[in-house]
């Protein structure tokens, strides 16, 4: 490879709000999306809530001539809704789906419905490899009372840690998507200081687009405005993030959002604005991160931002368990029931008995699942609790920062685990 | 590093049959577990089916002192089974859910429940870095008619890719645990093909044990001797396999097992037999496996087993896909009934619409359940399918084998989605 070695990356990313049958001029935005895309010939083009895979098939067929490579991520009930189109051939392929992603039982919001992850494809560029990843995040429904708030935290634990894990031969690390979060928020926090991506957004010097960069603005027709209202200007929750982690450097020459309409000024291709970037991969003299083999750097940010999300898991785990303990109680009672209802059939009093034995199964198997599920949910939030643990333990030891002991409230639901993963 | 460097390795791996109420002598056997590791003081300690916590905390406290690193990988409702004791540091952890694993209303066998997985730990022993994976794969209850094959299939692939993306760094890949399928079966063949991990039994020249070192065997006390009959000698389904990635060599110094004993002839610690290794890792004058960069090579073998296994998940789509149909007429039937409740509730018989309403409500709660399980279970086998069928793409590519185009009926399944993943 020549020293002067430069790469240009042309990459485009959209939550495309494709929900068959509620979502407002569906196909003709899908067919507005292929044009523009077979326009633009990006190398990458990733995309999120594609949630039916005839849309997939449909932007495959006319999209193959411009980007001969593409995959559909599929996983959970409906799907992930992610999908990628590449110029340039895929290698490898993988995907994790997320441990956690709302409740069953919250039907009108769905998310538990769509099995989120995370896609990867690795690229060779010129003997360069690029390990791409997209993802979309468990939705924030009500940002006062976020009940999903613990769930999102620890799916950005679980990103960063796959990302963190699959990357470590990549010469670049690129990744895009919906994070249902603002850039100042826990999980978005997490993942960066984690894995050590940067924003393109704050990164580049070239910026067209929508005011602070949000993706989902007031000025776009299909955007619920009661929901903005709180935000004047809009939000910004989709992102492109990106680090090159050896002997080269990665920069954002410019990045663009779609303002509300499509790029000829049409109805807007989506409720989220697109992003649309340039980057540029250079040698660099020395490693631009040159992180430590035990993984990234303990820095007081990071540790500061561990002890944040180790917290919140701990008020999620409390609060599955809760639920927990509460459908316990709900299963007592449809049994108790059960138990009048088979002493009054002995009685003779049939038409009671009946009557009884509805709520009886009905409380003992509607609570019997929620209990499952919150048992699930609570042993999941520990796993990525005792995971931060081992972290925060590590940059202890490392770094000898003097770090506070973790609150004793949180540490006593561990189950005497304190000392555990040293 | 020294050109002679040389790194002894002693690893100890056991299922160790921990179910809560229903496993013999349970509190024993873990007792006289943890003396055993302590008195022979292993450098890592792989346990699987520790399905309760306080048993792992028993442990944990017991062996501390020779093993100050310990970690719990918790997921699903019950756990994992999985845990780790290490004399030396963690470095870091990280774990993996499958996807698959059995089905929920199989209650009886239980694995559904449990969140089968793959835990990693990652070693610096020496300045190497020593990938450790430990898992535990869905059980096999009945060989002629294993319902549960498409599922372990599934699990072995997302096991193979797991450890392809996460151990690129690695020098060193180590994988223990119960696999629950026989040296020659088709998850098996197809783990050890992807990954290039080497089975220690075949590979070692000194092995002490069971015959040809089986872990269920007839001498064993608490093995259902009826499970085994077909097999006189008893079946290995527990493994030690590895690998060293770059410049290093990585081989069995000795493998030995126990007998349907514990170490001095007492009782058996589990079920299952023990494996205990001495391996050794060396500098290697050139890499041991000099793969290309796309992963591994695509020899014969390893196409043949990606076919052969693209061909079980496919036959596991087509029977997901019929129970998903099933059950949609199941839901129609307990919709129609609740029809004919309201009609029959409206002419006055209420005795007989309370009757009707029971089934009806629970037709379609049940049914509705049983198809959002099936038709994630069909996805879940398409998205491991799709990854196959990449690779095979990919080797057809790159070595113009003439492979034969795959089979058409189950092509037709892939809703035109042949030429996708180039």
């Amino acid at each position: 490879m020549k020293p002067n070695f430069s790469l240009r990356l042309r990459v485009f990313n959209l939550n495309c709000w494709g929900i068959p049958y509620l979502s407002k001029h569906r196909a003709d935005r899908m067919k507005r999306l292929g044009d523009f895309l077979n326009l633009q010939s990006f190398d990458l083009a990733l995309l999120e809530e594609v949630w039916s895979e005839q849309d997939f098939q449909y932007l495959r067929q006319k999209l193959v001539p411009t980007y001969p490579a593409s995959h559909y991520f599929r996983s959970g009930v409906i799907g992930s809704g992610l999908c990628v189109f590449s110029k340039h051939p895929i290698q490898e392929l993988n995907q994790h789906v997320y441990s956690l992603n709302g409740y069953p039982y919250m039907i009108h919001h769905g998310d538990w419905f769509c099995g989120k992850a995370v896609g990867l494809l690795v690229l060779h560029l010129c003997g360069l490899v690029l390990n791409t990843y997209v993802t979309h995040l468990h939705a924030e429904y009500n940002r006062q009372k976020d009940i999903y708030l613990a769930h999102r935290v620890a799916q950005a634990w679980e990103l960063a840690q796959f990302i963190h894990h699959t990357s470590k031969k990549a010469d670049v690390v690129l990744l895009c998507g919906d994070l249902n979060m603002h850039p100042e928020d826990l999980g978005c926090c997490l993942l960066k200081e984690w894995t050590g991506l940067r924003d393109a957004y704050l990164d580049t010097r070239d910026f067209k687009g929508s005011k602070d960069g949000n993706t989902m603005i007031p000025q776009n027709c299909y955007v619920n405005q009661k929901e903005l209202e709180p935000f004047s200007f809009g939000i910004r929750i989709d992102y492109m993030l990106y680090k090159a982690v050896s002997g080269f450097y990665i920069s954002c020459k410019t990045l663009e959002t779609t303002t509300g309409h499509d790029p000829h000024r049409g109805n807007p291709l989506s409720d989220h604005e697109a992003l649309m970037a340039t980057l540029y991969v250079r040698h660099s003299p020395a490693p631009e991160n040159p992180r430590p083999i035990n993984g990234p750097a303990e820095t007081p940010q990071l540790i500061s931002v561990l002890r944040e999300a180790w917290t919140e898991l701990g008020m999620g785990m409390a609060q599955a368990r809760r639920w927990s303990t509460f459908t316990g109680y709900v299963i007592s009672l449809g049994l108790l029931l059960g138990l009048v209802c088979i002493l009054v059939a002995g009685g003779g009093a049939k038409e009671v008995a009946i009557l009884l034995w509805i709520p009886s199964v009905g409380l003992v198997l509607g609570g019997g699942t929620v209990y499952l599920f919150h048992t699930q949910e609570a042993k999941s939030l520990y796993r990525a609790q005792a995971e931060l643990q081992h972290v925060l333990g590590k940059a202890r030891e490392a770094q000898d920062l003097g770090i506070e002991p973790l609150p004793a409230p949180l540490l006593g639901q561990q189950e005497g685990d304190g000392a555990e993963d040293q």
